[in-house]
């Protein structure tokens, strides 16, 4: 059973500011649930239905700090679903690497200002999928950890590194040390026609603003998904999250021919 | 001022069956309204604030049966969003092509028990941006009138053809004319491998069972969009509207590389 105050600091979690504060976030649903609990994520507390808890493997309690076996009703109380799942789990947050060097060894996806919680948990679905692991965002982006993101990302979220950071000093210390920064755009040249590296900042910028005219002159290859439709009216552009799908396929498309 | 009558209407228009019946559907928000009457497509009637009524250019309402000027607050009682926009409109539905054979002229997608309008929509966007026009849909699809469908294609449906049928009987025909079937799957060849035709259908499956059981034997060609990450927990799959997004992308690609 599930004290009052635990029930108030749970519903609490959907605020960001809580979350900031506590370096904890909510996850909802057996399959994310399970799928924490199968990568060793820490959890601070699993709070699920006496079956769910009983289905969990001999030693995935491990990294569960505490396990609250809990009525459909009390689930209710707490999710933020209208429709909950068997299985909730408040985590602990991992400490962010901050070394911002650390992004641009490899791959990176900058994000300028992306509002839309489902577009950013695209992202991190797609960037997952095609191996990015590097995400750094604007201050004024959707926080990672708001559970519509967490959603979105099916779990993929566990397997990249996110920083928010003042988009422009990062995207400085990129050019200082000649990474190619490539921008996606309604205007530039086919991203089929581009010559793409492995390495580099992919930026993609806001929903309905595009890419901040402050950062604009950081791009060095403007990148534009070419329409094939013989109107633009009612197709003047892909949402940033099937744009981002499509940009990180061509990247590794690429990628698989250089390693043939 | 709006009647009650056609508050209620307008509302009943949320439910499939009253669209079906009266043919008609529900467009929510200004910049789809306007896209609509740049289209040229008929509008059985627009409701919306003066301003936006104002603000149209002068001959814009020659296609609109009755255009009703109402406040907020009358929005409010008809829209479906939580926040409403500015303009709704009731949209007389097309006659649907119910020749197959034209189906199968150009490019096709067929959708196997899509559920999820967010993904019927994203679909809908991608193809009209990548120059598809013929969508063929399994009988237990989501219907392309429901409102988050409109939402989420942002008004591209005005440029594909949607026509709900069974689709082994679909996919037969297809086969007799020897039109190549294009599946995508999590088991298949790298889509970036395969031979791509600028004809065939493109089959897409199921949000979580995939393409049904008695259509896989049509497929000529498994597609697989590579995975990338060194792990596959939480990153069991792609959402199909992100599937799909990447899959046209490379038919797209390719179409473009045979005309060079």
């Amino acid at each position: 059973m599930l004290s009052k105050n635990k029930v108030r600091f749970i519903i609490s979690l959907q605020k960001r500011k809580v979350r900031e504060e506590y370096k904890l976030y909510i996850i909802e649903g057996d399959k994310i649930v399970k799928e924490y609990i199968s990568a060793g994520v820490p959890l601070k507390s699993l709070i699920a239905k006496p079956e769910f808890i009983s289905s969990l493997p001999k030693d995935a309690l491990k990294e569960v700090s505490e396990s609250e076996p809990v009525s459909y009703e009390e689930l209710k109380k707490i999710s933020g679903l209208k429709t909950p799942h068997n299985a909730l789990a408040v985590v602990c947050m991992p400490d962010p690497e901050v070394n911002q060097a650390n992004y641009l060894k490899t791959q990176c996806v900058a994000l300028d200002c992306i509002q839309d919680p489902g577009n950013f948990g695209t992202i991190i679905r797609a960037a997952a999928w095609f191996g990015i692991k590097n995400i750094v965002c604007s201050e004024d982006c959707v926080d990672v950890y708001n559970p519509k993101v967490i959603q979105a990302s099916m779990g993929a979220i566990i397997h990249v590194k996110v920083l928010y950071t003042e988009l422009k000093k990062f995207l400085n210390t990129g050019s200082e040390k000649k990474i190619p920064v490539y921008g996606t755009m309604l205007e530039g040249e086919s991203i089929y026609d581009q010559k793409l590296g492995s390495k580099g900042i992919i930026l993609l910028g806001n929903e309905s603003k595009g890419i901040s005219d402050d950062l604009i002159h950081f791009i060095d290859h403007r990148l534009m998904i070419p329409r094939f439709a013989d109107t633009t009216l009612g197709i003047d552009s892909l949402n940033v999250g099937m744009a981002a799908s499509i940009i990180f396929s061509e990247f590794a498309r690429r990628k698989s021919l250089a390693k043939i």
